[in-house]
């Protein structure tokens, strides 16, 4: 499953390339829409400065804001979605300050949608059950947990180093800003979502439609919805980037044989082996190699970038805020442009 | 208090001047931090796609996301604040997909700082009671109430129209794409937050700080926030716009005089008297005439901007999503010209 050789040509480019991604930024168009959204009646909401009111509430949409470069028609757009606990914050300014992977792609001359996961920061949640609960109207055991990820739990799973503190001596996560990142650490309400399908893959198959055709990239909780979304609806789907993540090894041939339509890399940053507990990288870098094998053998152009093996170390599982952030961006740009685009030109 | 002549001449600008504002839009400088942000030490939350961990997590926090246009220096920077069961969304792509306050201010090369009120969307909430009245160790009776806003009350309540799906006859609200601000009505969590003072009027304060001087300009919940901030910290605050709220009354002489010291503008649209269930607007209104009233006996700068006193009809309590929403942001910003900088070029 060795890179192609244009990816090691890429890491090759000299620094000077990215002089030209800074001063003013030009953008064709921007702006925010929904996308999806199902209407349900409430009869016992809560009462604070509005009053309570029974009536239509709207739950399951998608907020999604976009950049579109000035050259953006030339490329296939890409839609981010963050993981667990984290919102698109995850691919805007850096803890420390540097230029996002958002505004990074832009400047690439790639359109650029940022996903709030449905339940999610301006996604919005149902509050339904916490309010039944506080009414007395549903059991304590029937309401949702919402999960939060502490800092310590923060700095070994997302592989910053050893044990709450201690960083790696090759870390590239900027841990000396870990404090603003640990405010992008928001509440997860997904426990509130109906499953199978999470509302959030129905959305992002619709929004890949609805911008006839896109890239999706996943990261993380996240990490397979590209692959999910793909299985409800490819028609709008060109690409797929699962990045840290465990994948599915159990997926029937028929859905492989569709998912092996589209192009799929799947990323992962280094001290996979130095981080067991309370959760196993190496399990979900395994399962993920099952999966470009499961691909690849049903005909899909499919393979793993993990970095070490290219000579990049010390990325941790937040690898778009890294010090080195730009150069894993231009190893999926290039992975883009070979495997997604020059594709596409010989297709259509 | 009758406006002053000039906002009578931004009236009659010609709609021909809007045609700068279509095209590519060049942006100096864009990203989002946040401002402050409290650690807090859990217990007991809830487990699920990560383990249930004790340890520490960021709350307070308030997420900013900001432009900065190429003349942007030329002027202070504003902050919009949302309202209720809303977030930075309200100043974004309008609900019928037309240009927001959020780009329409950059275009008139104002740096624009967009909030999502502590609590809310990106900035998170503190989800610890609620994962404690699930375990058992706190009443439900303690649990928060979360807050939304149904489709039926935004209709009256936002003042589309009389009674739900009835519009008035010169309504300027865009009621054909009510569904796509429906959207936008996420859940409110302000009762999970400290109060008085309200962690994002300290936030605000700091913000103002920061960016050495901005006008703040919040609506309808937050619509007294820019005050609120004022009274924390007037350091960094040049400039106070209230957009449809009610205003408090009974402030002391010393913090009349210290809001005294800075512009005050506060704006409320049409048809205040047409709705009066479930809250009055007339009484919104008229506290803040006094507050007004109040302000300039004191010294202050302060002007109500009644809308339909302008000749300008029809418009709702979302009034920068209405179909006239530029003609109040111009009005807005001949108001900070004139009161604002005008005023800043003679002090400083």
């Amino acid at each position: 499953m060795a890179l192609s050789a244009f990816l090691a040509t890429a890491l090759l480019a000299p620094l000077s390339a990215f002089a030209q991604l800074t001063g003013p930024l030009t953008i064709k168009e921007q702006g925010s829409f929904f996308v999806g959204g199902d209407t349900k009646k409430v009869s016992e909401p809560a009462a604070g400065l509005v009053p309570a009111q029974s009536g239509d509430i709207t739950v399951n949409q998608m907020y999604v804001q976009y950049q579109i470069p000035m050259r953006g028609a030339r490329h296939v757009p890409v839609v981010f979605i963050h993981g667990c606990c984290l919102s698109s914050k995850t691919w805007e300014t850096t803890p420390d300050g540097r230029m996002g992977w958002s505004e990074y792609f832009v400047r690439k001359d790639r359109s650029v949608y940022l996903v709030d996961q449905v339940s999610r920061a301006r996604s919005g949640f149902d509050p339904t059950e916490f309010n039944e609960v506080r009414a007395g109207t549903l059991a304590n055991a029937q309401m949702p947990g919402i999960l939060e990820a502490t800092h310590q739990f923060a700095w070994t799973v997302f592989r910053f180093g050893p044990k709450f503190g201690e960083a790696f001596p090759d870390e590239q996560f900027p841990v000396q800003a870990a404090d603003e990142l640990y405010k992008q650490m928001i509440p997860d309400l997904n426990s509130t979502l109906p499953q199978n399908p999470n509302p959030t893959w129905t959305q992002l198959a619709a929004l890949g439609v609805k911008l006839h055709g896109a890239i999706l990239i996943g990261h993380s909780e996240s990490g397979f919805f590209p692959e999910q979304a793909a299985l409800i609806d490819p028609a709008g789907i060109r690409g797929l980037v699962t990045i840290e993540t465990g994948c599915s090894t159990s997926l029937t041939a028929a859905q492989l044989a569709t998912l092996a339509k589209i192009p799929t890399l799947v990323v992962f940053g280094d001290h996979l082996a130095d981080v067991t507990k309370p959760l196993s990288w190496m399990n979900a870098f395994e399962s993920c190699k099952t999966f470009v094998d499961q691909l690849a053998k049903a005909g899909g152009d499919a393979e793993m970038m993990h970095l070490p093996e290219l000579g990049i170390k010390g990325n941790s599982h937040m690898l778009m805020q890294d010090k080195n952030s730009n150069q894993i961006a231009d190893l999926l740009i290039a992975w883009i442009d070979h495997h997604v685009e020059t594709r596409s030109k010989r297709v259509h």
